[in-house]
């Protein structure tokens, strides 16, 4: 049963790359550029998008929002004039912990791409499945909290590994922890060496410059030949 | 596609099912009483049961501990001398982000059933799929941090709707943080009307005695017809 049940995941993978990159051309023939941003249920990525998108030099940004239910994330993004589109992954049953690549697909003819430099989708809360089914990104952000505690890469290690950055979010709250900085990126490091890594309060705005000059960069190398 | 991948859901779950039912029989027929205990990645699970297991009056306690990699809560655990039983769900991809019944079944040969009157199943830090699939459990208990924002029943209703009690922990935080508690329990009062919830620190040891007598409670119905 077991060896069947890992045939069937493999399968799904396989059809998963090939939407993606079907995605991907897609995005690439537009111009876009791709952030898959992922993290555990409330560690703020909603809150650093709120902080960052109406500030991006230069870049038409939008959002491809993905929940279980609801649009509330959506909602306060759309109101700081931001374009979003929301996937919601419950059709039957208890709903689906990520996005994958057929419901990128399936909401592309919502998105106006030639309107934008930079396409973040943000992920369903969830430190295992995101990370296994790519969706046509060109990088994956995932935020982790310190409120979350400093063992989170070694417990989740595909999703440190497969990211080019990493947010060290709730930085504000440092004081009124007890949390071992050092050794959360003594463990990040032992997942995935030196990664680009950056400490930031999305509720104080420390931090935030660089993450959105980050973005900005993203965005400005599309289409360029690498 | 979509209906392939909905029918390959819903044969899984049933599989699930008929597998839980059989976890159910050999535990009541141990007389013991298993919880189900989950929530997001870094929510307290782990430092929950470490403020509670050791001093259960009259109840052998164990410990199933669910990753998708490594052993470091099951070693937190195994310190205060609880009998702790670890499963990684990371066979050959990413891990599987949920415990399921076939899992736990497949540990239950390492479980001296007979010496427990309570199993604490501690599933994997996800807050969608681990309430799709049963294990087996009498009770199912479920702590979201308020570090994790107010929204979290709305946005995970499934989790928050399965469960038979809801620890809102690291109370602890509360002057720190620009959290609204109203909030928090309107929102789990519009998805589980009702459902018993308890106000706990586990850094500070507050609430927790109320929290250990529900646990006790517990344990001693079991064998007890209802």
């Amino acid at each position: 049963m077991h060896r069947t049940k890992v045939k069937v995941v493999e399968d799904a993978l396989d059809a998963n790359h090939t939407i993606a990159n079907a995605n991907r051309a897609d995005f690439d023939r537009a111009g876009v550029t791709v952030v898959n941003f992922m993290s555990a249920p409330g560690a703020g990525k909603t809150t650093l998008l709120e902080r960052t998108l109406t500030g991006l030099e230069g870049v038409r940004a939008g959002v491809l929002e993905g929940d279980v239910q609801g649009s509330m994330d959506a909602d306060r993004l759309a109101a700081l004039h931001v374009p979003v589109t929301q996937i919601n992954t419950d059709p039957s049953f208890g709903g689906e912990c990520h996005l994958d690549a057929n419901m990128v697909r399936s909401a592309l003819p919502e998105i106006v791409l030639d309107d934008l430099d930079l396409l973040v989708i943000e992920n369903v809360g969830n430190l295992v499945c995101p990370a296994e089914f790519k969706v046509g990104e060109d990088a994956r952000v995932m935020v982790t909290s310190i409120t979350e505690g400093e063992d989170k890469p070694l417990k989740y290690p595909l999703m440190f590994r497969t990211c080019e950055l990493v947010l060290v979010n709730k930085i504000d709250l440092l004081p009124h922890l007890e949390y071992d900085l050092d050794r959360l990126l003594t463990n990040l490091d032992a997942v995935h060496p030196g990664v680009p890594r950056m400490l930031v309060s999305a509720r104080t705005g420390e931090g935030i410059e660089p993450w959105r000059e980050w973005l900005v960069a993203k965005a400005s190398r599309a289409g360029v030949p690498a």
